[in-house]
């Protein structure tokens, strides 16, 4: 008999293991906050469980407290103050290491419907979650509900529809009997036990605070293991809701709720002394290249999932749809102020200028059209605003600030503060177009997190082409985009990703942007270029989380 | 349509499906050298095509080539005198990165007909292959043709059938059809292109040439990979023949043969180069841990699958069957003198020793007719020659002469020399067996290869399971065994390798070895201690030897 959250949500596991066989598109989630959808009181009482979080201890009855810590600023400039539980990590990490025992008993039908139960959970905290996304963030309303709420379950689901697929693969028993001639066979009985590797550590980042986190979450999850979450120090919030979620939903499950726990330090060397802990067999990291590395380089112990930073780029060839293309581009560039690690950096436009279904466009035109397309675009403030969101950093505000003073070259569209009237002290900026030549790579052969894009002047498409693999290969990119009416254009650039391994989207002009990547569809990363070296969600992110320990005697 | 060579073995490959998913016993090729298998003249031709390799240069027709290597030296006494063609790494890698293409470009059903060809032929070759395998290893007759030849291609099927699953798994394409409520949907097309990381090199090692080597090398091959065969420089001549015999069948394919390559150095300097190259993206190793620990510092550019030194155990509580256990300990620590790396090296047994269904045994008795039994075991010299084989390496007749001089305990049997009529320059020996306390931890924690193993005294059966989850843990092991008659002891040190992470065996008395492990059915390795990061084979062993890269576009 399996476990009863396992038949509660069987049918959704059916359909997500249909959706991760084709690809198509399913998401169990519903992304639109609908009175419909959520029931008649779901927003009033989101916010509210969001605003009595506020200016309090968040309470999370957790082993080895020894202080609380907050400070997180928010982007919109309101109060949060918000402390939260500081723990000894190793005593989190004796606390995940004994609760990870009945983990492993209740078998891979328990988890996974454990953690389909905590996902259902979430899903019903959408509303609170967003706005503690949207608070910690900078992050627009609408995006803060989607990819805070429904799209990051639907990630969190996805590592869970894998990690049943291999786990349930593993038969927990063998006959095996091998003939041996006229003799009587050899005959053994096997068993087959699936143990997590260890304590997974999920280190969030201050974007994406929940759509980062709960596929490494629940992919070590699923797969027999405690996790520690580690939010970034401006996004916790969000992180320690959904832990609080998922340790109620493992207590009313009768298993220990220190499975799941969050860890918040004050000093950057705890954090570091985590990640190094002997115990410690899995690392999921979202961030910058600095720490990135360094978890790369110190955590040998560990298997480690990172997504670095990269320079994601498109290819402007031709378009038989000019001002559409302008229109999509206008959106990926602006969608909360290209604080995206998806966001285009880098468009390679011919010197010569493109073919257009408007004429030939010449570079300095396709430079002005883009520019005019962005403003345009977010001409309506209320656009503006629901569009670009805050300013999640002060870092980005800086490098916002240097493009417009002409670091990285020639300014074409220059980035302005936006007031938002509901959010008085909100940093809104919108953003900054460069112009520059292919050999000036050192300006954007680079990531420039934020609002911050070049256009860059190559010799040809074929040059184009060439330098999309070059930077995708060496630098790394999440995204990249074709713009041509030419097959054969598009044939060489297909070739050039198949060789950088990037995603590759084609001439989009309608509802579907370049930055944007659905779960059950879309790999978000292929784990093959320097930007990631794994995928959301495929079968190495979780097929190696867990191993098989076998016992055989003569049967 | 798919390729032919899919067509051809396509009801071979959904057996060996079944075999994983059930890991029942199954086997595509046939462990037994009989003429009714293998042909009449099977065994003669094989005998003269490993003779007319001897003295003479094996001609491959690689990139590159720079000269000619050999010296390995048969642990037979024979005379071997085979030159290889040594290339330039360079070259070895351009050529392999240029064959990926066409093998990306056959797709998943392509390759895996193409990989079951290969072993198809290799199977065909099995006694040439073993001629080799025993005369570079010095490896008994029986296990050259069993381990080097059919168990050696079953799990190179192993592999195969795991990539093509995970392959298969992933859908060529995709129509996404996203609902926008009353308004049109949006449609995309998408497709999904399986890409191999890069070149993978596959590093052999002395002792099992193609049984070691054929895992990773399907595994790399069958997603999509190039391969450079590094082999071990005393067992070359196996590797090469069965390069040779896989550059053929991709000729015959109409396929590239530089998609494999062997690389023959005469310098260290030359591998190192090799492995720390950008472009090679996987490494397959067995071997020691000095360059096995280099590989995991220094190849940070490559998803390195290594399998290290270990202290394989076994804890003997009690026994209803203790004649039988002795003979079954007897020839584990006897087959081809202990020179696998599955072989038992350290026994827990209690200080107040055992009982059995002969009654109680002392721990002295448990040294003394352990002793004997290895002495009855290997009394018949026709027994002791076709069982023991030859020492593969000086330095584990150094080992076995420190051993037997005392130096690491007391010897309860001493290590013989044994004159081979057949081979009279063989080194041959047998195995030496010390007793020692458990507190003599710098004797028996750390590997000792080769026939030398430990009986070591613990305070009671606990202590011997508390010792054999921290050797395991600490130090590594491959094979763990218990006899108990004690249903608890048994479940207690189950619950031990759980935590340790290895393969158990409980009280093998009969025709089944602690040592031994059967493709489709033991997991070689868990992955999870220090003897080995990877596990022959699982899902975990090739998911991530390729990428997916897509593409979108509206439909």
């Amino acid at each position: 008999m399996s476990h009863p959250l396992f038949e509660k949500h069987r049918a959704t596991l059916d359909a997500a293991l249909a959706a991760i066989s084709t690809r198509a598109y399913w998401s169990p989630f519903n992304e639109m906050p609908s009175p419909k959808v959520y029931g008649e009181s779901a927003a009033d009482d989101g916010k509210r469980a969001f605003e009595s979080h506020l200016g309090k201890r968040f309470e999370m009855d957790q082993p080895g407290q020894t202080g609380w810590h907050g400070g997180e600023h928010s982007p919109y400039g309101i109060a949060l103050e918000v402390q939260y539980p500081v723990c000894s990590p190793q005593a989190l990490i004796d606390a995940g290491q004994k609760a990870m025992e009945s983990w492993r008993d209740i078998g891979a039908d328990g988890r996974t419907g454990v953690c389909m139960e905590m996902l259902t959970r979430l899903n019903q905290h959408s509303f609170e979650l967003a706005h503690a996304v949207m608070m910690s963030t900078g992050q627009g309303w609408m995006m803060a509900f989607q990819a805070g709420g429904p799209h990051a379950q639907d990630r969190g689901l996805e590592s869970v529809a894998y990690a049943w697929r291999e786990q349930s693969f593993i038969p927990e028993t063998a006959h095996w009997e091998k003939p041996q001639g006229k003799n009587p066979p050899l005959v053994m009985k096997k068993h087959f036990q699936i143990v997590g590797r260890g304590v997974g550590v999920v280190i969030g980042c201050g974007t994406f605070p929940t759509w980062n986190t709960y596929p490494g979450l629940f992919a070590a999850l699923a797969t027999g293991n405690a996790v520690i979450v580690k939010p970034h120090s401006n996004a916790i919030l969000p992180a320690a809701i959904s832990v609080r979620l998922l340790r109620s939903v493992l207590k009313e499950s009768g298993l220990d709720p220190n499975l799941v726990s969050l860890c918040v330090a004050a000093e950057r060397d705890t954090t570091r002394a985590l990640v190094t802990h002997a115990a410690v067999r899995s690392i999921d990291f979202t961030g910058g290249n600095a720490f990135g590395q360094w978890l790369l380089d110190h955590c040998r112990q560990a298997q480690v999932y990172a997504e670095l930073a990269g320079v994601n780029n498109i290819v402007i060839d031709s378009t038989d749809a000019y001002k559409a293309m302008m229109r999509n581009l206008a959106f990926t560039l602006s969608l909360y102020s290209g604080q995206m690690c998806t966001t285009s950096q880098a468009i390679f436009v011919p010197a010569g200028g493109i073919q257009t279904d408007e004429g030939p466009k010449s570079f300095d035109e396709v430079c002005t059209d883009l520019a005019k397309a962005i403003e345009g675009f977010l001409s309506k403030p209320e656009v503006a605003h629901a569009v670009l969101g805050a300013m999640q950093s002060m870092d980005t505000v800086k490098r916002v600030e240097e493009a417009n003073n002409g670091a990285y070259g020639r300014v074409v569209l220059k980035s302005n503060s936006l007031q938002n009237p509901e959010f008085p002290k909100a940093d809104v900026r919108t953003p900054v177009l460069i112009a520059c030549d292919a050999s000036e790579e050192s300006a954007y052969m680079e990531e420039r997190f934020g609002p911050i894009s070049f256009v860059v002047k190559t010799a040809n498409t074929a040059a184009s082409i060439a330098l999309s693999e070059r930077v995708t290969s060496t630098h790394g990119a999440l995204t990249a985009g074709v713009y041509s009416t030419d097959a054969k254009v598009i044939d060489a650039m297909t070739a050039a990703t198949w060789r950088s391994k990037v995603a590759l989207s084609i001439n989009l002009t309608g509802g579907v942007f370049v930055n944007q990547s659905a779960a059950f569809s879309d790999f978000h990363g292929t784990g093959g270029n320097p930007a990631a070296n794994a995928s959301y969600a495929d079968t190495a992110f979780v097929a190696n989380r867990f191993r098989v320990v076998q016992r055989r005697y003569h049967a």
